[in-house]
């Protein structure tokens, strides 16, 4: 196993992760042990993002294969990775992967070579999100993102995120506005940071700055990731995301999503039907991270605080996977039903 | 001179003031020596709000008189106080009248008894505003409001918050979305704990979850207050009222201003003219107050920190001053001109 990611390093036995919530006042890098240490790097948001998660389990796991662990441990120690996020999809697809070798008593290389094609494919499903992404882009182009969707969630560039940096990286002189995604902040935190690790020329904002910032013109597109993506097109995503969608709209900002077609989902027709997780209230009342903890709203005050959003389709410029980017008109036409066959 | 406030108390010489900087977590109430103090504590933002900031420094300059200043000591102290915060109109007005007394010789007990004027007439306002504002509610109105416009920044119950505290006290049976208004946070901190104070059933969000609320029928209505209003209907305020009149206009729901016939710029044709102030990056890169101060954002990155916003009259539902509520046909027919008049 030879991997290196942002926030992932794995050569042989050896298994790293950067702690994330450290970021960006600090690197701290986390060697992991075993399967227990990485359960752990999960549950404590130490890694994150949907496909770094699937990723990093699907490592975690070979590495435990190399080190000898039995085909009976290998197996618990699956399951419970699975445990550690129940709602990821990318987690589980990347354990159906392991556990299929597993049941037919695949040997630790195979496991390996498994992990390794995990990892390989997801750097490879970045890249060809961000080849057809960054089209959309003309010179100078001002584009605002949202929550964090780069390298720091995914083992290559990223989906949204990995769009910007394809397009600086081929010169098209864009300028990234970030916004700070409260209440969790992975624009302020995340994005920001990435944004300067990769030399992209960026400004942050608060999230009700940007209603100002377009009406200024300062705004040229927005570009969000996806959680997950229903039939005709409705999609979930980070809070903040629907809100973004009704400005582009008023202000004729073409709006833009991006997302592997494993978010895809064809069990879910509409986004009526996406379940909305509620968070602690600590996390509106004030900042409740690892590296801080402030409360500054009044003690016991009644908080909502739902983690995501859903965006309808009609607000929707263009749906960019690593197949395409395929618009209201094509998505109406049965796309992304089409797309999530072949995915499946 | 007796007056009484939620964050002012003056008794003859004695003058204190609520440190509003460590609300919600302490009130802490500060006794004013002398207008050196005051002048103090309006930079520190201890005392905010533009009419309460007008009213507090009448009272000092009264409280300086009693306390047997001279004439010129007192034209020093007036013209010292206008520096502390020359943006503040309403702090220009209050101190012209003062120094029209002092230019003419008048006695101490003269420049109370205009000081306590000022005071009872900002009260009076507030009282007049509520009244031709609370008529907008319907019984189980679900109200949304920006930053802070309550008894902290009045002399009275507020402007657009006062409205809502009639209401409340009408049995009106309303519910108050307090979104957090970052970047200093008036709505978590100030207008969270006022809700508490008076009673007013309360919920508290991040400012990017408004959009998400009226999306699911949660929000009936949406009340902002104004630091200035063009003579066509445009006005400015807080950064994120913008945002909040867009969404609404989306989801077809009201959406009113609510200000003192103070707030009216004869001189300012329509919200282009308004200068919208840059400040600190660090209020955008973490948080920046008296009780804490942490930085979550990569150093030096390139922030955009506008104060405010402005809202174009096509968005507004209707404008509450003193004087009555304002549609957009009555401002079109030249009903902010002609109030303005009444008001110079």
């Amino acid at each position: 196993m030879k991997a290196e990611a942002l926030a992932l390093r794995a050569r042989d036995h050896d298994l790293e992760i950067l702690d994330q919530r450290w970021l960006p006042a600090e690197e701290r890098w986390r060697r992991i042990g075993g399967v227990d240490e990485m359960i752990d790097a999960i549950r404590q948001l130490q890694v994150r993002g949907a496909p770094l998660i699937g990723v990093a389990a699907a490592l975690s796991l070979a590495q435990s294969a190399l080190r000898g662990a039995s085909n009976e441990t290998l197996r618990k120690e699956s399951s419970d990775l699975r445990a550690s996020r129940p709602t990821a999809v990318n987690l589980m697809r990347a354990l159906d992967r392991m556990d299929a070798l597993l049941a037919a008593g695949a040997p630790a290389p195979a496991l390996a070579a498994e992990a390794q094609k995990v990892f390989d494919e997801d750097v490879d499903l970045c890249e060809r999100i961000a080849a057809h992404g960054e089209k959309i882009f003309s010179a100078g182009d001002r584009v605002l993102t949202h929550c964090n969707t780069g390298g720091l969630a995914t083992a290559g560039r990223g989906t949204a995120f990995g769009i910007l940096h394809k397009a600086h990286e081929l010169g098209r002189g864009i300028h990234v506005w970030v916004d700070e995604t409260r209440p969790l902040l992975q624009g302020a935190r995340l994005t920001a940071w990435e944004c300067r690790r990769r030399g992209i020329p960026a400004t942050l904002i608060s999230d009700n700055m940007a209603a100002h910032q377009m009406a200024l013109g300062k705004i040229s597109k927005v570009i969000v990731g996806a959680d997950r993506i229903a039939m005709n097109g409705d999609f979930a995503n980070k809070i903040g995301t629907y809100n973004l969608a009704v400005l582009c709209f008023y202000h004729r900002i073409p709006f833009y999503v991006a997302a592997p077609g494993t978010t895809l989902d064809p069990d879910c027709p509409n986004g009526r039907e996406i379940p909305i997780e509620q968070r602690r209230p600590e996390e509106v009342r004030g900042l409740d991270t690892a590296f801080q903890s402030v409360s500054w709203a009044p003690d016991g005050i009644d908080v909502d605080n739902p983690a995501f959003d859903v965006t309808p389709a009609e607000l929707v410029t263009g749906w960019i996977l690593e197949t395409g980017v395929y618009s209201l008109t094509d998505v109406r036409a049965g796309a992304l039903k089409n797309a999530a066959g072949g995915s499946r």
